[in-house]
């Protein structure tokens, strides 16, 4: 079986985590939102890519959520010491050991996917990363205060700053990368993972091609990444309200609506909202969303490619 | 007093550091050498800028004679697993700092010499550091088996393979960084340290305008960097017979040559080399030049300026 992903970091990587689980024997290909993606420091950093990677390479730091496991800092001290960077933004030394060699990689003329294939086949990661775009399309964020990149916004701002809309720098002349819409096409299921709907998500799916590719995929499934009117992680309600749509499980699967999903899955809490959805020509099936441990992550993974199989 | 220092890596460093020690109220410019700079691993190098900056700030490992003291590599075990850069070229986390310091600053539009200041503002170190070039001039050495950029023939190949000749690519369309000329020409006194004469001070003088500026300058002295017919530290010996030059203290003044110098210190144990120097219309002077502590350093240094005062 071939399953296809839209993905984006942290929440994503845990999809996949317990996707890879769920499905053993699938073909799983992510395609992984780049709009987090920045210079900094002198560094190509790919945020969402990274997540993804450590989380399905056992190298990702659980306690703390993100990075990789037995990080240091002597690097962004350095940095820090020369005034250079971000001085709210610390960057591990192991990880910028990735950074780095992406970097060199983007520099020696390889793509950012040729670049990713070279840097996971370190690990063996049972799942093929493909970044939405090789070309560099990043999100900026509109405030009062003017616009940001939105790492600035989230990391420094705790997105704190209301945000009067989203930008994607470079999406007009950017296109998907090789392999993308064919991994969409060619796939039995599509997922959208319990991903940020706004800016993990929504850089995927600003690609008019991308999302034409998923309206036509055969069988379309998304997981709610809001349970109970709050956000599972992150701070994707200042994103949601920044765009009109309600933190609400039903209020998620309508933003994307019934031309793109076939399916989509609420917590058994939000059990309610599901003929909201089904009304709207979205499946919708109530089960329990929260991806506590790896185990949980492969039921919710297991529980999406069952309404898939359903549908 | 005004002094400009024509200076490499390890060896010109100390020789800086004495001649801080020895003339403290002097206005001392270093022109460095850039020939061993290249990028590695995504990074913009600068070997001899780095080396001078290290010891002038007294964060070099004097221990092992080059990097920073406290130094880890991390982010190099990293790099080495993904298969990128030189694996018999280590890179320490501090000195990546540097490089990434550099590489950000460059990205950003900062020649290199505008980068140098900034990246050594970070601490007080007494002299002003000139990159020769803002340009990439990159030494490459010409071997049998091929040509090869400097730093893979220094220290993959410890200088063991034979040279038929260096090559300074991309001088043709390279010129000196603003304010070198200016530094020697206004200089007082004008040094060259006691660095490898081919590929140290050599991509330096590569420069005709430079060679020029220095042939007219006040008063030119060098310090030898041959003693006793022994090379003090590095390989220098492989580089000079690449060029046809002996290892000896009087052919190295004789390779500078009479229009460049008018001082040349060797050392005592080569005052026998003295009147040929001398015979060539090079005023020589046999002092100790073991450069072992920053006490003898200064001395040297002193020496230096002493022959340069009495000319």
């Amino acid at each position: 079986m071939k399953i296809t992903v839209l993905s984006g970091g942290v929440g994503g990587a845990r999809f996949l985590r317990g996707l890879r689980a769920a499905a053993p024997d699938a073909q799983i290909t992510a395609i992984v939102n780049v709009g987090d993606d920045m210079w900094l420091s002198g560094l190509r950093i790919a945020p969402d890519l990274d997540s993804i990677m450590y989380t399905l390479a056992g190298e990702n730091d659980e306690q703390r959520g993100w990075g990789r496991v037995g990080e240091s800092e002597r690097v962004s001290a350095e940095l820090r010491a020369y005034g250079v960077g971000w001085p709210w933004f610390t960057l591990g030394d192991l990880d910028i050991g990735t950074h780095l060699a992406r970097t060199s990689m983007l520099r020696d003329g390889l793509t950012l996917a040729e670049a990713t294939d070279r840097i996971t086949s370190r690990w063996q990661l049972g799942v093929h990363l493909i970044p939405a775009s090789n070309d560099e399309v990043e999100t900026h964020v509109v405030t009062e205060s003017g616009e940001m990149h939105f790492q600035e916004w989230w990391t420094r701002h705790r997105a704190a700053l209301p945000a009067l809309s989203f930008v994607h720098h470079g999406l007009a002349d950017a296109s998907p990368a090789p392999g993308v819409l064919e991994a969409i096409s060619d796939a039995d299921v599509v997922l959208i993972a319990p991903s940020n709907p706004v800016v993990s998500i929504g850089p995927i799916l600003a690609f008019e091609s991308i999302h034409a590719a998923v309206s036509s995929a055969a069988r379309v499934v998304g997981v709610s990444p809001i349970i109970a009117g709050a956000v599972v992680r992150g701070m994707a309600d200042a994103c949601l309200t920044a765009i009109g749509v309600a933190t609400d499980a039903d209020a998620v699967a309508l933003h994307y609506g019934p031309t793109l999903l076939d399916g989509w899955l609420v917590d058994e809490t939000d059990a309610a909202l599901a003929p909201t959805i089904e009304a709207a020509g979205i499946t919708a099936r109530a089960v329990p969303l929260w991806m506590r441990d790896p185990a949980s992550s492969a039921q919710v993974a297991g529980d999406a490619l069952r309404l898939a199989q359903d549908l």
